[in-house]
């Protein structure tokens, strides 16, 4: 009996060590100095390649500075108040306009303001003028053989306007980098195309046409090429004579990465095949006809990791330019970070500026969640062999956003729902400065984080049993020293969400019991598991005979979709929810969805701005066509 | 007897006075919102006009996390070391990859490393598999109804991603504004037609094309009008009627704006004409069929101002974006700045980092010198109402270029030669990092500049009269308490340059004495000057005889451009200079310019790069295709 193999054999290679080797190999090819002639109409933000010496001075020529009159300077000496002289014209001045040339005899201008005129062709003046007076001399601004910019300067809008002034009219400049991406894996369709089971939609290879562009580079996108090694050697020979640079992007299988790696051995050198960081384990670098080749892993945040770690530093120096510096800044970890020893970790952080402490909460992990790069403001590397990092420390973050807009934006943790999407949009709308960030822990995560100065407001919907009164129970009992306020926000529609037209006749909390349905389950913590486990008790059902009781969500969303593709048959979540999603719903209850705060954030403007969007027409016209919300007094300050 | 008039009525309203009456007037039409749909494919750095919100889960189906086998977990149940279980290939596992999709009754994958092969159709486990372990659930990244990116949003390449994996296509953004440009001037010229005298190359156009592409704007530039009335009134209202925004660039006359000013007063509301900032101060602001206009006066620095201090604005707001945040920076003056209390002015500043101070240098103040802009690192301003800013005192400078580039620039104030321009772009060329910056404000300028701690080096050429040693006889005697060195730099070829052929038959000192000679002389305190100074004196020739003695220039190639354009007949300089120029040279001597430096930044790495590129082929090889130079032991350092 023996275990089935697959031969990937991985390296493990740390990311300076694979860049090292692999530059080493490629940068000859790089550094040979590719260059076009361009015209200066189309130089914007293009490197020039060579210095650029003006050919004319400018001005071209001895310019008058001044409107009035141009003299013989030494026919005006002797002029003085006592002694006023008059000059005739043609012979003595002649009139002139700022900009108008100086020619021979004259030598100096007299402003329009100091001269008097005698008749219509007589002036008076009672100021000498010294020679070359009011004159701006030819070359004032440009010499003919000045350099304007040296060679390795990207061009801006002010030196397009020199290189004119000084007789340039074509430069040479460096030539963009074509980067070939081949997207490959026969499961990959393109966004056009209709998707179905199985299929997978080829944004990655889009993201990084995208990529090219920014670092300065001209992309060229190929169609997806299915799973077969004559294709894809073929086509990776076909990019490599068409461009400077080529990405293959494998599928999502991880033998996939095989093919690129063979061929590239075949045709080429294979430098590096794994690479110690995660997300982007599996990169490939090697070299085929001297040409740099990049092989990256399938899943959205490896390509993104691998695309920004290899082939960025490609582009940039192959234009000879190096890369803007990145910014760092020191934030507090808000939630434990577990890290493997075995390699760099490149954690996505959401940021954000409470009470002046920047506080750097991670964000989803996954490789496959190209939403947490949507979301991040930073991302912060944990070290190989580092095991983690504790709450509370004081960690290093590269900025992927401006600090200014971090610090204008409302840190919301707590309990998910559909309006908080809402209300992002709504106050980023008005007010572009502002923005609201949202992150899902459940109602008493969000009480906590509060408690630990990591969030402005927190919403949720907690139900005290005793009382039967949302919200204000809680909080007066896990925030008693703390002066805390609560926002009065919507009332939504709690309910069982099953399969369009219910198929296996689910009514009721009681039917979770049965043997043919299966459940999905909130995060503890969560408003909705409280609720659940509340319903739960009342009716005296034993939760471990709830099949699917472990399998827990942190949205509506993701609890909706499970049951919408099948893998649970119904779970507990909002009207709204389940109606965004075309899911049948079966209401529980009403509750109260509220905004906890520390009260002294309600003097904060970004906060006015938010209640001012809570108690706003807009809003609850939006609430409408939602469906499953009441408002009675939105934005309505308790203190408690 | 009357003083000519001329209509020229300016305000001098403050900026930001200026900008509330235009922005109060205009908002309306800028701020109701203009979209359109483009693909995706084309949104990068677009600004989203609606949120985006998913149309389809991603993953759109429940996949495979792991390449395995999936399994029904139920059947798994009780599998351990001691008792493996046996399963069915196709009734109860099928093999699966990464990305693969699980179809009922599957509902788990157990990994392949953890799978043993009993026969083609029989596998083994000895662990149990829970519910969809290994199973990466559909909405995992993004769930169908989440919002992607809110309203107002840039788009970036991850959001692209993003997108295509959420089923969108297409994109609302926010138009790109429409911004007409209009050069006007009867001696404007195109830059591609022949420049003559009298003419001048229309290159604020071109730089205004490249500052709307650089803002975000859709730039129109129509051909140059001539200075007609009917002609200008025509070009606006149909650049009115096929822009959002239209700028009209004024030729050099500083009566010119009067024609757009007027036209505007008849043809819609000119809402502000003269504002108080230098340069820049004729700007004109007005509203033509609810359109903003600006009028931007004509010489390059006052038309860059304007259009960054309103053009940029309305461009910005255009788009309901803010601009980004200013970066300023503090550093000390190294040269006094006096200003008018009429209005607020803009200086252009070098700045460069010395042992750990940052050292600001205006640069040349003229509305006209564009280099000005080309060379400068940030801008100072000195408000309205202060009449200058005093050497060593502390000012605050908004910064053009990044602090990383300023830091790695090699600061030399001094002497002037064309071989500064060379090294400059040498050491570039080969030490991308490495900048080189020069002032020319003589040697002993430079000099001085090196005892109060502003430079790195110091070019120099000074002669001592008694030894007849060059350059270390004057630091012995100026930096007496300093450590210094001297690093050889290039003999060279001082002379007369006069113009081809000679036309005056000037041939030695002498003829300066002479009546129908002009001479342009250089600055105090440049060793020209010094050197001219000491063979006047030899020749017992009074200064006062010499015509144009007090006419100074401050770079060789200001006083060949002097000569070259008639407003002198001879000037003392380089050969080089001469050469450039096209002028004839007659030699005078030969003398030494060299590098004073401060001994402890002979440790710096950017001054070994530079000593290395003195002592390099390359430059040797430069040297001599400028002619007038020769070299012995150039980089050799002497202690002094």
């Amino acid at each position: 009996m023996k275990k089935t193999k697959r031969n990937i054999y991985l390296s493990n290679i740390e990311v300076n060590e694979a860049k090292k080797l692999f530059f080493n190999e490629i940068n000859k090819s790089i550094k040979d100095k590719k260059e076009e002639t361009v015209s200066v109409y189309d130089s914007l933000n293009r490197i020039s390649a060579k210095p650029i010496f003006a050919e004319i001075s400018s001005p071209y020529f001895n310019a008058s500075a001044m409107d009035g009159i141009a003299v013989i300077s030494n026919k005006t000496y002797g002029a003085d108040e006592r002694n006023p002289k008059r000059l005739k014209i043609n012979e003595e001045y002649i009139y002139i306009d700022t900009g108008d040339p100086i020619k021979e005899p004259f030598d100096a201008v007299i402003m329009i303001e100091d001269v008097a005129l005698v008749d219509d062709e007589t002036v008076e003046i009672i100021k000498a003028a010294s020679p070359w007076q009011h004159v701006r001399p030819m070359g004032e601004d440009i010499v003919a053989g000045e350099m304007i910019i040296p060679a390795y300067h990207k061009v801006t809008p002010v030196d397009i306007g020199a290189m004119l002034c000084g007789g340039i009219l074509d430069i040479d400049v460096i030539k963009k980098p074509r980067v070939g991406i081949i997207p490959t894996g026969t499961e990959i369709i393109e966004p056009e195309d209709n998707i179905e089971v199985g299929k997978i939609i080829d944004s990655n290879s889009v993201m990084f046409e995208a990529m090219v562009k920014t670092y300065g580079g001209i992309p060229k996108r190929y169609k997806p090429i299915p799973d077969d090694y004559e294709l894809i050697k073929e086509k990776i020979l076909q990019a490599v004579k068409e461009n400077d640079i080529v990405v293959v992007n494998a599928g999502s299988s991880a033998g996939r990465e095989d093919y690129t790696s063979k061929i590239i051995k075949e045709i080429g050198n294979l430098i590096v095949h794994g690479v110690a960081v995660k997300p982007g384990k599996p990169a490939i670098l090697g070299n085929v006809e001297g040409k740099p080749i990049v092989g990256i892993p399938g899943y959205p945040v490896s390509a993104y990791i691998v695309f920004e770690t290899f082939v960025k530093e490609l582009i940039y120096k192959y234009q000879g330019i190096k890369q803007e510096k990145k910014q760092f800044i020191k934030g507090t970890l808000s939630k434990r970070l577990m890290s493997s020893l075995k390699h760099l970790e490149y954690v996505r952080m959401k940021l954000g500026k409470v009470s002046g402490k920047l506080v750097a909460t991670p964000l989803n992990r996954g490789a496959g969640v190209t939403m947490s790069l949507v979301k991040a403001d930073g991302i912060t590397k944990i070290p190989k062999n580092v095991e983690g990092i504790e709450v509370g420390e004081t960690i290093e973050i590269e900025l992927l956003k401006d600090m200014e807009s971090i610090e204008n934006t409302i840190v919301s943790i707590g309990s998910h729902d559909l309006i908080m999407d809402i209300l992002a949009n709504m106050i980023h709308e008005r007010y572009h400065e502002i923005n609201l960030s949202s992150a899902h822990v459940g109602s008493l995560g969000g009480v906590m984080a509060l408690k630990r100065g990591e969030a402005h407001i927190s919403p949720i919907h907690l139900l005290d049993e005793k009382t039967g009164i949302y919200n204000i129970e809680h909080l007066k009992k896990y925030l008693k020293n703390k002066n805390i306020s609560l926002i009065k926000g919507v009332k939504r529609l709690q309910g069982l969400m099953v399969k369009k037209n219910n198929p296996k006749k689910i009514s009721s909390i009681n039917d979770l019991e049965r043997e043919d349905v299966v459940f999905v389950n909130r995060q503890k913590g969560s408003g909705t598991r409280i609720l659940l486990d509340f319903k739960l008790k009342e009716l005296n059902i034993d939760n471990s005979k709830v099949k699917g009781y472990d399998r827990e969500m942190t949205t509506h969303m993701t609890v909706a979709s499970a049951v919408l593709s099948g893998t649970a048959d119904v779970g507990l979540g909002i009207q709204s929810s389940a109606k965004a999603m075309g899911l049948d719903f079966i209401p529980i209850g009403e509750e109260e969805y509220d905004f906890a705060i520390i009260s002294e954030f309600l003097e904060d403007e970004k906060i006015k701005r938010f209640i001012e969007i809570l108690k706003s027409k807009e809003f609850s016209v939006m609430l409408e066509s939602l469906g499953g919300y009441k408002i009675e007094e939105p934005g309505r300050i308790i203190n408690i």
